[in-house]
């Protein structure tokens, strides 16, 4: 039985014990935060686990295994790092910490002590994205051509991170687990609308060393919530909405296929394929289910996350360098 | 009577020649292209018409008071331009031309001889783009914070021209008719997947001596035809869906008040208004009707048009920076 | 050549006098109508077609191969047997007459002078409803469970005809064409709301000899337009949506396994499988196009129409069981 | 403090349990089930309720003051005579019964000893059915003409009870609540495709002493999730889709005007007023919350709730009817 610490009970903490508690192999153990009302929540839903307002509490029990973390991103870095060092397996919701500098350190020390540091990329346990990942590595879309996500929101204007920390960093998880190769440089556009605060609408590209695109739209301030991904290949095509019901992934049998025009060298012509659609079906299972699954499998088999620390830092790169892009008017910033 | 000729019957000459023909004030003289097949068709619906296979004949006929352009772009200019001196009123398909020069001598030509010079921006004239110009210069919206439009689609990859030419100008000649400024620069992302061919998928930013930012998608190798914009203001929100049959256009009641927490100057509280949403009965006429009706008012009026030459002539030269900012791998180019 | 006069210029008289003109074999010779306006019109459009107000002339004219006639219901009859009686093949617009009586004589008629008579049930043309056929026929769905259609409008209230013989009438000749079996009685409820006007909201169940249930749903007073058709099958079902632009039918494999428990015979377990969905490319083919196709090339080869006079009667005759059972406050009326 | 009990812990009862829980002026005392499985997952999220395997025990304790019945639906009688026996209040979720003798039983018994009986007609408490019944009956739809419910799914096919009894219950509570008028008789079609099996597809006609006409289609084999009830009247008309995210209800301000032609009293013409939508916003509170705070207030000040026993036994009626018409063919059976 493994023995797992909740920190941070606010949106998503309660989810995270929720599935613990409802795993065989798991148990939650403790829960802290230090916001009475939260903990009153806490304790009427999880009886059974300790309630503790300081995270040391925690630290110094020998018979804690793993903490997952789940505070506001400024606090990931030092109680990862803490948890690490107190010899404790760590699930790290994202972003893993606010430079690339901290998410390294945090990476070192896990690979150091042989101590399991997943990153929360929850949209990486998802089955659509799963499948999505398997019909492009199978190649069955054929070589990809672009990737155009768009995920707006009319939610909460946040002052902690801009929206592509809080928004673009879900389908960054995607891209990095989904594409076969990573991008190479980066350029952002965006906006502040509200003096004081931090960019609210952005636009995002990631420019690859090969013919492929990818385009992130986040957005705080939309009307309605989308979260629509098109991913083009040079045979096949996938349309990605999550909030549909029913057919989350739909394939679309329509490439696009060159023919040079015996003529002339000069004239391309464009046959397009205009087939059939396809909808797989998607398992309905919930994706924290199986990031917990997968966490805890790592930790009994000493295996390393297929969203370890290192995926979280590739991301925060790309963020930082996103960053930077966004201050210097879209500039193209390289990565690495 | 105003006694039109039509020069080119390709895809768009046939609905010219045919709201021409339909409405009370025109008539078709002639129709001019060069393919047999198309003048066999133009014989057949409009058995009244003369038929031409060079536009020569119709500027020397005195009987011939305008002339409407739909030939590939690159004959733009000089017909048009042939046209202007030939005494003769011009309503020329966008792009006017292929370069900002060229459209400034089509502006000069046609106020230097005081004859009507218009741009072909039919969704100028789409009652739903009518509708958002007046809820956007009305003040109904509130400060304008972002236009986002996509239009993709899976048609015909041109070789002529790029998608920002043949796909992003539709958004360009709306964003000219309804957002209250002019952009200030612009910044383009694209990819040719075809060796030899044009930039097929783009995405193109504008940036404005102000808050607001734009940005269209544009893409020829999407699954689904897609056309969606989105305008976000301080009070209200807009969704334009051109497929949906009976909303085209959806207000949302949705802004984002901003709260100054007496506690602290460095924190801000947004305070969304979740509202109601109105979607306003669209007329469902044609816009080209409306485009020729506005063009031989003008004629008979000795009006400039909505869609003038200096409209089509600004809409030529943000997509040259946008073709620029594609070439330098997105740097930001300063329009004027 | 096959020369063609149509009768009735209103609302479906032009777009047959389009397509008979478009295609090479026939020729338009008459275009007959009561009102200058639409004769107008029908000049500008068919300048080398003869125009009559009397539909005499037409029947006198040795040159006239074949009449498509689209006026009023209540004039059917009376002109399809005159045309039959002056040697013409008819293409008759649906309902073909206003009584079974009427509708078995003209099948007569055309029997006896073995000439072609069509029913203008253009769905059965449809691109969609002959993919739809083709999955029932095959036993691709497995027994066919039920059949259910809405097809509501906003639309003109007729008072002519009710909204079963102007509406559903679409959906029976779709039934027709595509169910193994003819339905046995019916059962129909509606509506009329304006006094003295026809019942414009009814809801019409077929009866079957087998366990299929089919039901329409038809409405003049919906507020959107709805046009979808449920299939459900033993393996698979369909859904097809006519307004749907680009996944007309959608196919899923969802068929509902039955498997006896062994604890109980009084206990049946149902075993959903819940699988993929298919979306075959459906043609984009004018079904009128089509339909003028099969009439043309009867006429050439003398064959009988796949919507010959007897499918047109069996249809009637379905709307006056119908109309039959409205009165009867749903009384199901046997058919034959 | 009102102290509850809730029996039966399989789909719904979790969800009561959960909301009593939540709210401030109850608590869960017991939750009863002779399931293990489902005693252990009650005792895991209800660590402070008692556990009973026989609602006996339950009845027994003077300190239990209300009843949650969440069983199926056979032994819903017996259970809630027997808690009202016993002096407590009782929650019952539909059908109250399965026969409207023991639906009234109940009522006199409530009423007798003036404790409170409430169905679980948890769609009452649904903000959009409250927006619905509000436009209703405050005229703003004009007269109601019709109402049309869809209400189809993918689940479970189920033996004890029919298809209307599962499903078309649903739309009848909200009819009941919503509708100025009760129905004066019902026809209802249907099949079971299954042999031994209860009817899995139905049509149910609800008919008026005025030109309103309802109708519900109810089926457990469709092959995607649809609920979507249109509600037509002179003045305006509604499409409630349950499933839509954001825009659950859309008010279309399209009516009929009928216009007498001064030239002849038989031609009636419609004019139909294409107006504008409106979509107002619909909070997105839980109605199971909003039941559970109903009957607790009613509880608390003696008052007859909303959906009494007397609304579920209404319900009752008419689904018996409707089995009778169902047997019957369709034939009309009278209320009352």
């Amino acid at each position: 039985m493994i023995r797992v610490a909740i920190i941070g009970y606010g949106y998503w903490g309660p989810k995270l014990a929720r599935n613990f508690a409802a795993v065989e192999k798991s148990t939650v153990q403790w829960i802290c935060d230090d916001r009475p009302e939260m903990l009153r929540q806490a304790a009427q839903s999880h009886s059974n686990a300790k309630i503790a307002t300081d995270s040391r509490d925690i630290l110094r029990d020998p018979d804690t295994d793993a903490i997952a973390i789940a505070t506001p991103p400024a606090s990931h870095y030092q109680l990862a790092m803490n948890a690490l060092k107190a010899g404790k397996h760590v699930l790290l919701e994202k972003p893993m910490a606010t430079s690339s500098g901290q998410a390294k350190r945090l990476c070192d020390e896990a690979a150091k002590r042989k101590q399991v540091l997943m990153a929360g990329h929850t949209f990486v346990f998802h089955p659509a994205v799963q499948k999505i990942r398997e019909l492009v590595r199978s190649g069955e879309l054929g070589e990809i051509y672009y990737y155009d996500a768009v995920r707006v929101n009319l939610g909460i204007v946040r002052n902690d991170v801009d929206v592509l920390w809080d928004v673009a960093i879900h389908d960054l998880s995607i891209i990095d687990r989904v594409l076969p190769n990573e991008p190479a440089a980066v350029s952002a556009h965006g906006m502040s609308h509200f003096s004081g605060s931090q960019v609210n609408t952005a636009y995002l590209t990631l420019l690859f060393n090969s013919k492929l695109i990818a385009h992130i739209h986040s957005n705080w301030l939309a009307p309605v919530k989308t979260r629509r991904t098109l991913v083009g290949g040079s045979r096949k095509m996938i349309i990605f909405d999550e909030l549909e019901p029913s057919e989350k992934i739909k394939i679309y049998d329509r490439g696009v296929t060159i023919t040079e025009d015996a003529e002339s060298v000069y004239k391309v012509l464009y046959d397009y394929r205009m087939g059939d659609m396809h909808s797989p079906r998607i398992e309905s299972t919930e994706p924290l289910r199986a990031e917990v699954d997968h966490f805890l499998k790592c930790i009994e088999r000493g295996e390393t996350p297929i969203s370890d620390g290192h995926a979280g830092l590739r991301i925060i790169q790309i963020l930082e360098a996103a960053e930077r892009s966004l201050r210097a008017n879209g500039r193209v910033i390289k990565l690495k």
